[in-house]
């Protein structure tokens, strides 16, 4: 049967998500603390929503595992957390819906990138998950100008490129707030994201808010097409996949249907 | 001249404040950033408000320092934090009163112990300043037995003994508040604190949150006078130097007297 297993973590110790021999990842992790705790030949393959990159955190990352033996979502919760390591937890196990798949009955994404502006007022306490800019940012500007990037376009222009795969995508929310002296908050929620999407948009917008750009530049990056060299992709340690959101269990499956026709074939990561 | 430099630290990777032979400290660390900013021959010696251990963080760290040579508060700012490394941060630079003395003139530290108490929602990006316990605790029972230890009381119950030292301390605020799903601060505030003093307290706390103990219990270790071995001194890593106080500029002399004389021999950590 089918399992649905929430996690969080600090990406700071892993090499991304994604399992890659002799490296340590978090799928790697999660997929040996299955295999130990129900004693299985081998490691089970573990599918989650959002593929983070290198050094990127999840507070809501969703995954699901196919388990032959018996088990209990309680029971489940209980001894993977009992193996892990101190940085990454399974925050919720159930019994997936019929039709539920991480990665593909998702309906969209929502990331968290986090930035300190302050000079001094740099908190050493959270440096593994906030990137310092060290100059004052005017997040009014930024707001202002990732607001003209919603909708469906497409994202060629903040995307790695990779042959035959689609760069079209539906940013359903991009918007900038101060959370506090010296730190802004960058909350980015689309369908699906290109590799390393989330991180380009987010080097956008620090000209727009340090001044050197004003803030109609990011649209005009949009819509040139093609990967700017002039838009820095931004550090993975201040980006945090916060949640994922799925439609209601009745249309799980059409879901599955319809994220495999669009971009069966597109990466999803941060 | 004399001056005052606020300090924000991680203190994860460091053996504490305190310089010692071949160990990575906070002193060290900012004691070789002065001498490397100002070209000096040798360390100045670095003195500071709250004498934190191996493993304790801060926000509000204050400390002076006597130099001779030419400087600026806002050149030293900016220089110290150009060379100091990424778990430690200078948040304020100024030349100091008349009388002021980081650690004698200082009338308060306040410190934040922070837990986290669902089992489930543990978030690892917090996890090296945030204490995991695991179990439900009561924040209104932890907060009603931490009224009753306040007041100037003979601490050496939560005190690491050190001949000839009083234990006296004056505890101006202990107090425990949820500040979110599954997360508990509790903040000690006192004249000064003997060794392991606030990790004692909190561990005080524990057995009252969890239903061990009644509320009454810790008030009944304070009355004991002795190191009651049934109170677990708690792991470094949750507690933080938040706040340092200091009376208005012209009683700074005279507290240094008064801070002298009442315990000039004695260890003001948390």
């Amino acid at each position: 049967m089918r399992w649905r297993i929430d996690l969080r973590y600090d990406g700071t110790g892993f090499h991304g998500w994604a399992r890659q021999d002799g490296l340590r990842t978090v799928q790697g992790e999660v997929e040996h603390a299955l295999r130990t705790v129900l004693r299985l030949p081998g490691s089970p393959a573990v599918t989650c929503a959002g593929r983070t990159d290198t050094g990127v955190h999840a507070r809501g990352q969703v995954t699901h595992v196919d388990l032959t033996v018996e088990t209990t979502a309680r029971d489940l919760l209980r001894r993977l957390n009992g193996v892990l390591p101190a940085d990454v937890s399974v925050t919720a196990v159930a019994a997936a819906p019929e039709g539920f798949d991480a990665r593909f009955s998702a309906v969209a994404r929502r990331y968290v990138y986090r930035l300190c502006d302050d000079p001094v007022g740099w908190d050493p306490l959270v440096r593994n998950h906030v990137l310092r800019v060290g100059r004052p940012l005017d997040a009014e500007h930024m707001d202002e100008a990732a607001q003209t990037l919603l909708g469906e376009h497409d994202f060629a222009a903040f995307c790695k490129k990779r042959e035959g795969a689609s760069t079209v995508r539906a940013l359903l929310e991009f918007s900038w707030r101060r959370t506090g002296a010296g730190r802004l908050e960058g909350t980015v929620v689309a369908d699906a994201f290109c590799h390393s999407m989330v991180r380009a948009l987010v080097g956008s917008m620090i000209p727009v808010g340090d001044g050197r750009r004003d803030a109609a530049w990011p649209a005009l990056v949009l819509a040139g097409r093609v990967r700017d060299p002039a838009v820095a992709v931004v550090a993975a340690h201040g980006l945090t996949l916060e949640e994922v959101r799925y439609p209601a269990d009745e249309q799980l499956a059409a879901r599955v249907l319809e994220s495999r026709r669009v971009r069966g074939e597109v990466h999803h990561r941060g």
